[in-house]
């Protein structure tokens, strides 16, 4: 079946937003990535920056946990019932089905793949590399000292893992969720988005 | 880089070996899967089914440890100081590493992507499948019943992540082992044989 959105998972440093941005812009479709953070933000109230540490940086150590039980138990006996972090996520979960109601597009990252599961028309992809390619990337594009890269890298991705884990009750990186799994370290950036390409034009 | 050998792990009912073996036609090449076995079998001098059921289907159970904790101390206390599994694994691992030497081929299983690790020629395939799709191949190509299909897959493909882990410290089936993992249920196995060609073609 054609495969009209492509939704973008990745590690941190992997070249994995590039790959979706470069993506769209050949495909000549949108490709949502902050744009989502900022529609977020808009229909929220709180600024971007607060959102994008909502949505995708929880950390999942004891101390969360117990945030976020309290926040929960605050909100259920003010009579909401659900933490800010989901509220959040219920608005992102809406904005990501209209988006993709609207036509052909790439999604990178925020659970598209899981969040559009129902559609038949997605292609999900991840976006992965060695150790190695990782630090380079993040150093060369992100402004990270070499020095702090490894601690970055780990806790970004610790942190998209446990997001992913506390909302889909899926493992994170785990080739059962993707259709196709790339590494960006071996493939290169280019050639993971004419890889993408391809596949979209076999699927038709 | 240019990738002469291909390794394709595979979950059971994927169609992972039917890729291989299409690609290596279509390549030109060899591919060994249970080819494998009986060269195994010949040097070890067990027969091949003793070999497929030594080689890939450890269980990972209590008992399966206990007997291998046994097997090993008898082992050491005769001198030898491995257990009969690990022998066949040293013949396979040797085997493995000989038949990349030879040239371009396509190598199905038996931990081949850990095996030459070292070799920067080797593109690493992984594929797997949704659950109806895998349950559809092993009743249509396996001569297995659909209700003990779900019983079978669990099992064997239990098997060979045990397998994996045992020898290789890794997760079967995660991503980071692997440069490129294709779902066949969504692409297809025809449209698998096309993606790896592609890729190939594209690294050169």
């Amino acid at each position: 079946m054609e495969k009209k959105i492509v939704t973008i998972s990745r590690e941190y440093g992997s070249g994995g937003r590039y790959i979706g941005q470069q993506l769209a812009k050949e495909l000549g479709v949108p490709c949502y990535d902050q744009k989502i953070i900022d529609m977020v933000a808009k229909e929220s109230g709180f600024a971007s920056d607060y959102i994008e540490e909502k949505g995708e940086r929880i950390t999942g150590s004891l101390l969360f946990n117990i945030a976020s039980s309290l926040t929960y138990a605050t909100n259920v006996l003010s009579g909401s019932g659900t933490s800010l972090q989901d509220e959040i996520y219920f608005i992102q979960n809406r904005i990501i089905r209209d988006l993709a109601e609207k036509g052909p597009c790439v999604i990178v990252g925020r659970c598209a793949d899981y969040i559009l599961r129902e559609r038949q028309d997605c292609l999900n992809v991840f976006i992965h590399a060695d150790h190695k390619t990782k630090i380079q990337r993040a150093v060369t594009y992100f402004d990270i000292e070499e020095k702090d890269a490894p601690a970055v890298l780990k806790k970004r991705d610790k942190a998209r893992a446990n997001h992913y884990k506390y909302y889909t009750d899926q493992e994170w990186g785990q080739v059962s969720n993707y259709d196709l799994a790339l590494n960006s370290g071996v493939l290169g950036v280019e050639g993971c988005v004419k890889i993408i390409k391809n596949v979209l034009e076999l699927a038709k």
